[in-house]
């Protein structure tokens, strides 16, 4: 165990979404400490342009590295889109965002090569996924859906039931209609939905959880760069950048777990 | 006519939905020239703490001032319910909000007292309708309901059909069995949903819209401080402090008419 190895994984989002990466990363790389960042005051990151984004993304990479985090994993569809290469290019850690991931798995165990892809707005109309799956697999026929309402569904906590259900039978419509035989859930919101959209997507149709992909990543990064810590005493920290009751009441259908002592910081300037 | 009639009407939101007051303001007073800013890169307010909130509402002020405008109308709800009181002790010029122009016409059409409020969460768990009716009508029984997923129909679009009819039914059931005769639309973007809840609520609900009753109040407080304008030229102008491609793209369904011409501004330091 080196000493760099003791270091946290640092872990950013724009708000409660990427604790569903942050889940991930404590159920396959349980002996590793995190530092969890949301920046709840600025979220979300969507509707927002792409040099705010970068501004906001290195003020975030700023504040994890001060907290000496020995990897950044961008759990944001957005900032991944617009800075997690400007970071990487920047940055003496490995930076891992959750685009790349969930495109790889989704040409792993894609048959017929019909891809789809669900996220909020901004990440299907960035092309962000397609470009990352068609890297791998020119040949992939990439098919794209915008559900904006999946984040407020997950909010709300109506992860199943008659309006779940029908919502996603109408965003999903399309994309069943063409053949496509993997799913990547493209938003770190999601991965709540993922029962409900099982049953939507019916049993032909595999999903690909960009998160759980994330977490197998910064696994394999962490051995590759011999970071991996096994300790058996780790310490979770979560900071916000606005209202840690708001993010406290939510974090448990993210996370899985309660959340606690979480710290209120400013970014920027 | 003065100068200060023919100054413009400032309408500040945190982002598209205000233009349904402004609608409202256009259709009521159509002689005036109005000023719309809508603070788009630190939309929603919601989730944010009372302090920003007020930091925003008073930068937003300081930009709308600074373009001659003879009357501050607050067309979000949680600005209004955090920062009304305080900018209208401090500004010159009259400062309305959208919450007691809504409360007071609920007031006055209610007939069994029985008054039902849907908003966002936060409008809703900050109580400020319930406060606002109670004191114009003591003894009103105010059932409020948050409606989180509204605003995502709204600027989907879905502002009809079998998703919002049963999102719909889903929320207002209880406000229904409690015997309510009026509800009041407790967030500007719920007037895009108006026609589909008048369905749902029945015949025997009156549907109050804050942002009628706010442009009808403004039309007052002009009448009553001599700063009508008759005009028939006027001017509209349009701010935001972010992506003004997909404010444009949602401003036709909540102003119902084409927006050209939004510039974009950057408020505070």
């Amino acid at each position: 165990m080196s000493g760099v190895g003791a270091a946290p994984i640092g872990v950013f989002d724009s708000g409660v979404g990427g604790l569903t990466v942050l889940r991930a990363i404590h159920e396959q790389l349980p002996g590793e400490s995190t530092v969890y960042l949301g920046d709840t005051a600025r979220v979300p990151y969507g509707p927002k342009s792409p040099d705010t984004i970068r501004r906001y993304a290195n003020e975030a990479a700023e504040f994890l590295l001060d907290r000496g985090v020995k990897v950044l994993v961008i759990a944001c569809n957005t900032a991944t889109a617009h800075a997690s290469r400007r970071l990487s290019d920047r940055l003496d850690i490995p930076v891992i965002g959750v685009v790349r991931p969930g495109a790889s798995e989704a040409v792993r165990v894609t048959r017929n090569g019909r891809i789809g892809v669900i996220g909020t707005r901004g990440t299907i109309d960035s092309g962000t996924y397609e470009r990352a799956i068609r890297r791998v697999l020119p040949e992939a026929k990439v098919r794209s859906q915008a559900c904006p309402l999946f984040v407020a569904l997950a909010e709300e906590g109506w992860v199943s039931g008659d309006v779940a259900e029908l919502t996603a039978r109408t965003y999903l419509e399309g994309l069943l209609r063409e053949g496509v035989d993997t799913l990547v859930l493209g938003c770190t919101h999601y991965p709540l939905l993922r029962g409900m959209l099982e049953d939507v997507a019916g049993p032909a149709i595999t999903l690909v959880d960009s998160a759980e992909a994330t977490a197998r990543h910064t696994a394999n990064v962490l051995d590759r760069e011999g970071l991996r810590d096994e300790r058996a005493a780790v310490s979770r920290q979560y900071f916000v950048t606005d209202d840690a009751e708001r993010f406290e009441q939510l974090a448990e259908g993210f996370l899985g777990a309660r959340v606690d002592g979480i710290e209120v910081v400013e970014l920027g300037g």
